[in-house]
């Protein structure tokens, strides 16, 4: 087996996980281990070498077939120099990762955001296969995006492309704040947390629903009481939906991407959602910008991160 | 003078406009003269070669130091086969403009559409110069736009990337149908038709207003009401103002361009609607998104066009 390989880490909160990719971007073996968050930086750097390490050995292939390591992270990144800027729940702060690693495992190391590499592992092996323009939502907590443009991560001026959950879509008399300062992005309407924040609303309001207990109430739950005709639950997932197509539409006429690739815990939903955003998009869309256009769920569920991650070297 | 020039030509309507420049997007000299669209295709590209042929005559420079010449046209262009496929203005249905002019010329031809090269031109030497990436309004009878992506024009899947006049953002209340069979574009209110229907919507409604005669109110008038304090005239610039910015709030969370650059007559009202859609912008943009971005507008004028048919040889 002589051919390349390349190693991806999706470096959490708790797990980092690893797992190692061909040229193709199929993923051949995965790995994990504690992220150890706790005893600090350098323990979570050693972890990282560790598990790149490990997961090569009880590979089939070799160490030198290892062409280069891509991590993922959830938080703000400085691509070209290669520094963890901020990413709270691993606790790091100008980090400079790349430098790091390259010193200790000897073999060329790239970073980006989570959101980035699911979308460039989407791109390269998942629901957008041999697909060279492409844009990517990731509906959980909040909903993060990123735009792969001839096949390649696209940055933007400051590195902030593809923060497509704030584009500001909801009028302002029904617009609520979001948590980056503005009001009515998609983001407070389309993510788990939106879904939940509305549903949570409904139950207090004494809406006639079969939701209750707005302690334990998740996205799940909603769409499951959608799914069984509860109307309330259904007027939230329409809401979700709709605001989501029309963020689509947007993104359509600025860059008339060939598809929209949604992932994430609330994509889970399946068609209930799918079928409502089309809709929506197809409404708001002109017909020549909707012309072959499709809208899909993600493919890789979650390891989309860890195979971006890997494809960072062919893909950046 | 041994430097390299290139031809632009702005293919319009009722004339034929041509222009040499440098490499550097300098416009040394123009030249023009009519279409002849109601004598046909083959009297048009005559025409064409004709105008090429005497301004690069009428120069300093010599023919072997022309290495190409651009066009652009209003209407559907398919840029990689080089064939305008609709301009209704000037005639042409499927007319494979590239390789006629190429046979005539003897010299390379691109082509691509009016908004697209007029963003070109305002990138390459306007009022982005020196910028990798910008997104180009034109507010004129519609809205138009370019999108410039590392140096270049950025064409999408099918061609259509940078339609942002037909960003949906009037909320479905207000929503007025666009040419393009949906409702809510920014070119509804942002365009000088847009711009004219709310003033003749004011008049006719009785509104307390300086403006009157609903057959010759234009976009000047209303923004000269607007600077001299007419209330109705400022709400109709107001509201122009505020959906340009929120469309541009959504172009920056797609891509996050360094410099929105605004031309077409009504660009022209400076200030009065700049002032205006900057505030918008601020208060939808998140603060990321924000920093270091430019609102500007446009520098070339009529002269965008020309310049950026030019550069295509350099810059697509």
């Amino acid at each position: 087996m002589s051919e390349n390989i390349y190693v991806g880490v999706d470096l959490g909160g708790t797990a980092i996980k690893v797992g190692i990719c061909n040229q193709e971007g199929q993923l051949l073996l995965t790995h994990e281990g504690p992220t150890e968050t706790e005893k600090g930086t350098q323990v979570v750097i050693d972890n990282i070498e560790k598990y790149v390490r490990e997961i090569v050995e009880k590979s089939p292939y070799e160490w030198d077939q290892l062409v280069g390591v891509g991590a993922g992270v959830a938080g703000f990144t400085n691509v070209v120099e290669g520094i963890i800027v901020l990413a709270p729940n691993i606790g790091f702060r100008d980090v400079p990762i790349r430098s790091l690693l390259e010193e200790r495992i000897g073999k060329p190391v790239k970073i980006d955001n989570d959101a980035n590499v699911a979308a460039l592992g989407e791109a390269w092996s998942g629901a957008g296969r041999g697909i060279d323009n492409c844009v990517c939502y990731t509906l959980g907590t909040g909903v993060g995006g990123g735009i792969i443009l001839n096949g390649k991560i696209y940055q933007g001026f400051s590195g902030m492309a593809g923060e497509i959950g704030h584009i500001s879509v909801v009028p302002d008399l029904e617009a609520i704040q979001c948590g980056c300062g503005k009001k009515g992005c998609v983001e407070t309407v389309s993510s788990a947390t939106g879904i939940i924040r509305m549903a949570k609303d409904a139950v207090e309001r004494g809406d006639r629903t079969v939701l209750s207990n707005v302690e334990t109430i998740n996205a799940k739950a909603v769409f499951d009481a959608a799914k069984a005709g509860d109307e309330v639950a259904l007027r939230i997932v329409n809401r979700a939906a709709f605001y989501l197509g029309k963020s689509m539409s947007a993104v359509a006429a600025v860059l008339n991407p060939e598809v929209f690739i949604v992932g994430g815990g609330v994509s889970y939903a399946g068609d209930i959602l799918f079928n409502e955003v089309r809709e929506v998009f197809a409404k708001f869309t002109p017909e020549p910008l909707q012309r072959g256009v499709s809208i899909l769920p993600a493919q890789l569920g979650n390891n989309a991160g860890i195979v971006g991650a890997a494809g960072l070297h062919l893909r950046s």
